[in-house]
């Protein structure tokens, strides 16, 4: 059967597994055999480990109980590609991942095209019985792959900033903002509103099972800023002495910059202090980023910081973090910018089940739910982001001392504000 | 101006200050002077710690800024005996306060004396403009000793819990619980429900300042257990190998049940295993507590166990947490037993700030706020909680792998439930 | 039968038996009940718990196995107080001594005069046959007291070094030193020498098992310092940055020093960084010991420092440590000043047992032998250690980073020298 | 000027350092690029770093000082690839040698041969002068590239030991030991004898720093045996509880067992419990190796085992380990197997510097002499030394719980043995 004989979704979904699958391989072209397999830290991945588990996500939840007469290309990887699917079995421990030198990077290129025929031939094969089965967990391993698409580039970017040379992922140089963008409050009104995902409504695309059901929730009056905190207004925080005033900071938060010695985000290098290579100009400071290190440009959004961070600079600013409902009630008004293509935005909210929340059926029922306790919500996307992947239902999550992420933060008040202007 | 002579509201405060003082002393009168020096562990503190800490507090907050005059019995204990008041200055590190073996528990009893006396003397002597400054932190200070109360005790018995004949604080046997009782599903409707302390409310006594602001939360309809689970239900979870089994739990519990080789609650010890002197009977457990090591009572409550255990059990029993809101919202219906009196109710709920919440002003808005991520609510009370100390807005928070205090767990479910009656 | 009937050599060891017991208790005078129960590090243990370890070793090696119808006061006694006696079964753990809250002062005092009162019976009524058998492991039970002395000192000073306070051990001032005194360089020809205690000398009395067999070495011809390294030789390697340079120091010492950040030996405080209520004077250094905090004595031997440091000093002076077998040839040369009265004396040798090495049989065995890696030896002894205790044969031995003994240095060089005088 | 123009001596060296080099190479050849860039644990190093390390001490110790004109290929090489010399600047952090993603082993290749033209040139260029003060280093260059080059080999199969595949360095199948050979006490007499390197003898030829000055040592009397430790010897230690008897085991080696759960050498696995997919035969042990898993030949001398477990052996065995001057004074007798091509064999002996000694000047100072404590002396020579490295007089050391080496141990006893045959 040729794809143009497929029924039409399920040849647009054929052709999207295609694309997305393609998607992961360019984004590891900048990166070198070595790149591709050492690991940064515990909570990081290689560049080929995440290759190999988006692989490993169809071949065990497809692939092993759909296609019949599925042969794998190796038992052992079921074992080393699982991430942390209790029931699927034992899994390579995760601060090991970087001495996973075996498949070679060529090896785990030969098992992705190996799971890409097999996975033609289930979706071309398949009668439409047995294709409401696959169907959602298809749609689910797209979306997967597209959450360690952006993955493998944080990752990446974090051992890259390890090396003393700070290299670059991209040779392009990165556009300089437009500077004076002002940052306005805009106000929503509160009461009863609707968030989540409402998987029964006409049309309604795909969602992960944590972002249902919809639900009524109560808000109070609340103003949201148009735009993200920038590196410039960050700035000030910073030489205000915001990190050596305990005031700012939640107890956890305190404890962690004294711990740490955090004295600025995770990639932001003062030159004075840096006996960095990759130094420039003569003065302030330079910020680590997909372009290699450049000089801190006050116009973009200030990334990679903590839930700590975030919270303490909104403390300082006279403001605070929205809440989840908050943020995807104000997500619809109108004049609100950089909701999706810059950075994932801190909530003060943690990451818990929305009321009659049930998780999937079968081994993806590990997908989300058991995560929820100790982290917090972030929502919104970033740059890193595959174009169309999020929504404005949209749950991240984190824990609160997270920084190797594209992660900024987006300031609220209660709408008889404590400060008159966002800082 | 003698007692008698002060208005009624201040007579009242006055006396009730020597009470709760007078309370601090008994709670002690059990443990030797070795006892009330040593801390086991960085999370808890030495009962003799407790006892200044707490006159502390009156000395920092009132005596310090409102009685001219006031000196000190010794500077140094400014430093000794501040908890986590980065406002206040310098603090002993917390987990070093077992070796502060000077001042000697009898100077803290004197130290003790000496505040007592100089607040007697600030009450009765303060006109009426400054006694409205000082009346609210006075009220905060009591509250604040209650607290410590409770955790002198939890403190003092996971001290002895570590030794190797598990002491009794208590001399007496307790009584044991009559079997048979049914927990009941009660239900509620659900819609836009008020929680939280209204502090504008006409007669409306004390409370923290996170309790506040009173204010809207729209509920789905839920059920709650009219009773705690009980330590013969719990064991019934053990014994169907939940603490072996990884999909009850939240990812974090599980890797703490690991890390830490979690079998049961924390002053739980299998008779088959121990080789411990207390032991009683002849099979199965026993259980630690202020009376010693005690044959496991089916019919108590099961207590001492973390957010991780708890949701763990409920999601083995087909049920789940309820929420902080729920929790209040169903404090109300009749039916409800064991609310306050026996032990902290882990909900689902993460400690967050209520809309529009402020923090005090001054020192003690550290009191409260800054501890608003990571923590897990607990409502209701304990048998520990000093009577009249709580109420149906108090929200306690823990981390959730604290397992030493009073602890346990009400069940709950979405009004059309996934289990039938509760395991 | 009475004392005056025993046999001169059981009498006279009957005497020395109270006499050790009774200088234990004097030792613990100045310290409150609250002091001795504390435990400042897993290496040191508090003063109750050495009061009733010593009594345990009697009760253990001599009552248990040789006095007949003895019933020991409590039988939990025999793993709470067993040190590291695996043969002797389980042991409390030495982390947890500080937790052991019961047996009270009190009560250990009680168990010492069980203790004691049993030892009288034993001493007064065995036959001499058996004493044959029990004698030496009395003597050596006196001995371990006596290095428990010291041990008691060492550990109660670091428990008051960690208290703001830095309280005195004792009240008296203690003489500032002469200045001015040379350290003279004592030549010695080397050659085969015999070292070690030699138990079937005539009149040998007693050693511990590790200080034997005499056997013979050959020595390079070397010279020797007459006196201790003085803390104002020791401050001019501080003030030359000694603290801060690599080329001192060995590999580990290196990185320790930056681990830990050390800057001084363990009790100096510098006064322009130290807000310590115990400063004195207006300038330069104090030193904290058993008289509290006081000036720096230039001409005082130096002490309270790691192996590490004591090699770094050498090496930086020109110098290097003696061997042991240096060090004990050297012992009887005229000329050698402050051997056994001021501080132990790091040698550059590791603890290894000498050739024919046997350990004591029983329960003794586990005495000295089975730490023979990983330590150096250290020679002389100290302020600390009671009078007759030490001689030249014998060999303490702590890890490199030990710092809280009354540890010392004295200089070495190889006979054709590498520096002409001892900085 | 050609090489054959070159006196007899330089040109030896130069074909000398040509082979040395070349060999470097061979030795990677079974590893992909991935396993050359990874990186096991903090000890081990990269086989692309070692590569690159031993380049570097060609380039910092010769080209730099003494090739005029010498351009790096690349500055930052002179941190990345520094192991420890202080005194040759900052060095890149050892546990992140991993991270080194960059520069790629073909960049490290190219270093090589840029260094190789380099060296080539100042050999043959050099007048006579310069060449006396090139010649010694560049004889020890060539010395540390070999003991990297076992480096290389042991790192490399620690990395292949943690992967589930437990891959095969070498392709080919070991040679089976011929069984049956008996270990025999070969005796010594004791005495004055003499160890050491003497750099002035007559044909003198390379040794280290540390093998030297020649000194006399006193020995009494001992027997030594003839052959190393066998796995069938070994594994009865091991079937008789040796892994759980405290009262074989050194103090710190005890707890490191407890701690560590050691049950057998490092690269031991028993089939029951190994869920290992190379597992072999049908019961027993098998023994990870170059040649991958195999099972466990019990003639063949046991290796990668630690001090701890070689003395703890030893003691079980009724004998002990050899000091190191009974081990080189015994290796010239008669009847001496198995010196320096299987196992380097651990001493008794901790590793401290000879009288008189004195390290190399300048940058080498910091070759070997700043490791002398807390390390133990092994003597021999390994199935992976390269030919020819090796002699009587050398000097390996590694900390007491290394166990990734080929260590193995020989026994030895005093003259009047505590046992009247080797276990």
């Amino acid at each position: 059967m040729s794809d143009h004989d497929l029924p039409l979704a399920r040849r647009d979904l054929a052709r999207r597994y295609e694309a997305v699958r393609r998607h992961t391989l360019t984004l590891a072209e900048g990166l070198s055999i070595e790149d591709q397999a050492a690991q940064s830290m515990p909570d990081a991945s290689p560049a080929k480990w995440h290759q190999a588990h988006t692989s490993w996500f169809f071949e065990a939840l497809l692939l092993r109980p759909f296609l019949d007469g599925y042969r794998p290309i190796d038992e052992s990887y079921h074992v080393l590609f699982n991430s942390y699917y209790e029931g699927l079995g034992p899994r390579h421990p995760r601060p090991q991942r970087g001495l996973l030198t075996r498949p070679s990077l060529e090896e785990v290129r030969a098992y992705r095209r190996h799971v890409d025929e097999h996975m033609a031939r289930l979706i071309a094969g398949t009668d439409e019985a047995r294709w409401a089965a696959i169907a959602p967990t298809l749609e689910l391993g797209l979306n997967h792959e597209q959450q360690h698409q952006e993955l493998l580039l944080t990752d990446a970017l974090h051992l890259l900033s390890c090396h003393p040379w700070r290299p670059a992922l991209s040779a392009d140089a990165p556009a300089r903002w437009p500077t004076g963008r002002v940052s306005e409050w805009i106000s929503h009104d509160g009461g009863l509103v609707e968030i989540g995902h409402d998987a029964a409504a006409p049309g309604a695309g795909f969602a992960f099972d944590n972002e249902g059901p919809r639900h009524r929730v109560w808000l109070e009056p609340f103003q949201i800023a148009s735009r993200l905190v920038t590196c410039g207004e960050f700035l000030r925080f910073i030489e205000a002495g915001g990190y050596r005033e305990p005031r700012w900071w939640l107890s956890d938060g305190w404890a962690t910059v004294q711990a740490q010695g955090w004295k600025a985000p995770l990639y932001w290098i003062e030159h004075e202090r840096a006996d960095d290579p990759a130094r420039t100009g003569d003065g302030g400071w330079s910020i680590f980023g997909p372009h290699g290190m450049r000089p801190l440009d006050a116009a973009a959004p200030v990334m990679q910081l903590s839930f700590y961070e975030a919270a303490a600079y909104a403390e300082w600013a006279g403001a605070r973090l929205p809440s989840e409902p908050e943020w995807e009630a104000a997500a619809a008004l109108p004049g609100m910018a950089q909701l999706h293509d810059q950075a994932w935005q801190w909530t003060r909210s943690a990451y818990h089940p929305y009321p009659g929340f049930r998780p999937l059926d079968g081994a993806a029922s590990e997908y989300n739910g058991k995560f929820m306790v100790g982290q917090l919500v972030l929502r919104g996307g970033s740059l890193a982001t595959p174009p169309g992947h999020t929504r404005p239902t949209y749950r991240n999550f984190f824990p609160p001392a997270a920084r190797w992420q594209f992660t900024g933060l987006r300031l609220a008040r209660d709408a008889r504000p404590r400060a008159e202007t966002p800082a």
